[in-house]
């Protein structure tokens, strides 16, 4: 191989076969990937769970993670929070000519390795190759696969005096990638939260219909997704701020910023809303392994008004909106 | 909506709402996809073909299509490849900060005329927005779900005697690229034959057996294609140059830039080896259809050396190898 990824491999001829054989499938060998067919055959089930994402975060290597960790748990997370249990990630590479082949290899070294931390099997994909100026180094898509196992999660299904749990600290990855974009900021950097959901997921699956809804606030924040659990249940979500977990330095660099970190990116945490009946024992099975071990009650659904959140702070309380206007481009 | 695509619409926030629901969504609706999860939920089966492809083509509009009709078709046809009726997409956009809203518009519109003509349906996505000169207008990823119907379609069937056959004229796609991107090369324009081809491989499963292998030769084209053929069966294939339907058009672009059309990409052409008693059925069968009237054989399956492919033309036999170095980056 050489040191840099030039055009002739997104060629399809012989160094394609070269940087997939010697840099791709050597590191995510499995049998449905190894056929190298245009597509690969895998086990079925009745009910499937299907999401993709791409992914143009920059930097593609960040404190606590890189563009191939994200990928995974991007993916893997949606289809968790989709009610499905993630067996399958297609892969898909856009590279940009002259990205350095050390880098591509750690990439996919992440790759494999979260993806058996997940549980789950890269077992098809593709990589193209643009010129000079046409990307940003490299953009990746995954799509997913699961099995169906909790068939009816949905913001509709959202009733008056419902539990909003949020599985762990708000806003460490947007905190993280703004820290590492603006290193003159502050000392010190801050960890990503990116990490598989689906292991969580599957332990909330058995509370049933009490489980309403799981979805990871990703872009736009725990703002953005409780604006459209609120919009799609036309009832109201008020949040208690002093009982939402935020670290001090991503509270630090959200200031530094004049940011909220209720709209900042996460990618380790998600949002479960619950009966209230059932509030004790999602929190206790969260806290019960290492992903949500900070979780915490941040508020209730009401029926204060049609699809609004409010927060309730130390001065009143105030509308949250969606986010609007581009806080943070190419956060994931 | 604006006129153009701003970093805003990649926020995750309302500009994205108004562009997923303005643009997308009211373009390709279905019941999956209006659910706007994070995953679609949809029927599945005991045995999946599961596909992805990115698509970077340079210009994103070419004579006989765009970059959207080229995402459903590569991504359906590779499912059609590998023995599979494909069901379900997923669609991926990476926007260049400033692409034009209506060119937009327009390649979703050409997307969901594809998928209705494939009968596959668009039920998960993603946008995401870079900054100018991140980009390049418009990437595509599609990734999509089959259920497996021919459940052993592989080059390591090939035995000796096999016949190949082409299911139309040779490299019509890569040179319409060509004269698209070099005006000056020649008057007119030569159209892509981009074009799903599902519904003739499920014309073709019922031969069983006798259908040893069906590739589409996209990037790398026929000649690179085979040479994967051969070597993944340790035999050799022998062609004859003068069976291989080439158009007019084509080959004169192709001479005028001193390339081979054998390893120009085709989007809608399939290579099939069948066995000598299955052939005759095999050609009625494409060019009963629109898509393979102009089917042809084009050679055989020999022992002669191990994973080679020869072309016998007017001067003698010559040895045709993999595409090496980059013909022409970003053919789709």
């Amino acid at each position: 191989m050489d040191e840099i990824i030039t055009l002739d491999y997104g060629s399809g001829g012989k160094k394609t076969s070269e940087l997939i054989d010697g840099i791709i499938v050597s590191a995510l060998s499995n049998d449905a990937l190894s056929e190298l067919s245009d597509g690969a055959v895998v086990n079925g089930a009745e009910k499937l769970v299907f999401s993709t994402d791409s992914f143009v975060v920059s930097p593609y290597i960040f404190p606590g993670g890189d563009i191939g960790k994200l990928a995974v748990c991007g993916t893997v997370n949606d289809v968790a929070m989709s009610g499905g249990v993630p067996k399958y990630l297609s892969l898909s590479f856009i590279i940009e000519e002259g990205f350095p082949t050390a880098a591509l290899r750690r990439i996919v070294a992440s790759i494999s390795e979260t993806a058996k931390k997940a549980g789950v099997l890269v077992v098809t994909g593709d990589t193209k190759v643009v010129e000079r100026g046409r990307g940003d180094g490299i953009y990746i898509n995954t799509a997913g696969i699961g099995f169906l196992k909790n068939p009816d999660l949905s913001p509709k299904n959202l009733r008056k005096g419902d539990v909003v749990i949020l599985s762990g600290t708000c806003g460490d990855h947007g905190a993280g990638i703004m820290l590492a974009r603006n290193k003159s900021l502050a000392e010190g950097e801050i960890l990503s939260d990116c990490a598989p959901l689906n292991a969580l997921c599957e332990k909330l699956y058995p509370l049933g219909d009490a489980l309403r809804v799981l979805r990871d606030p990703t872009r736009g924040g725990v703002a953005t997704t409780l604006c459209e659990f609120a919009e799609s249940s036309s009832l109201s979500i008020e949040l208690s701020e002093e009982d939402i977990p935020v670290r001090g330095d991503v509270r630090a660099v959200c200031d530094l910023l004049g940011l909220d970190p209720l709209y900042s990116a996460n990618e380790g945490k998600l949002l479960a809303v619950v009966s209230p009946d059932h509030a004790d024992e999602a929190l206790r099975i969260m806290k019960s392994t290492e992903e949500g071990k900070n979780a915490a009650v941040i508020g209730h659904v009401t029926s204060r008004s049609v699809g609004k959140v409010y927060v309730k702070g130390e001065f009143g309380s105030r509308i949250v909106t969606k986010l609007t206007g581009a806080l943070l481009p190419r956060i994931c």
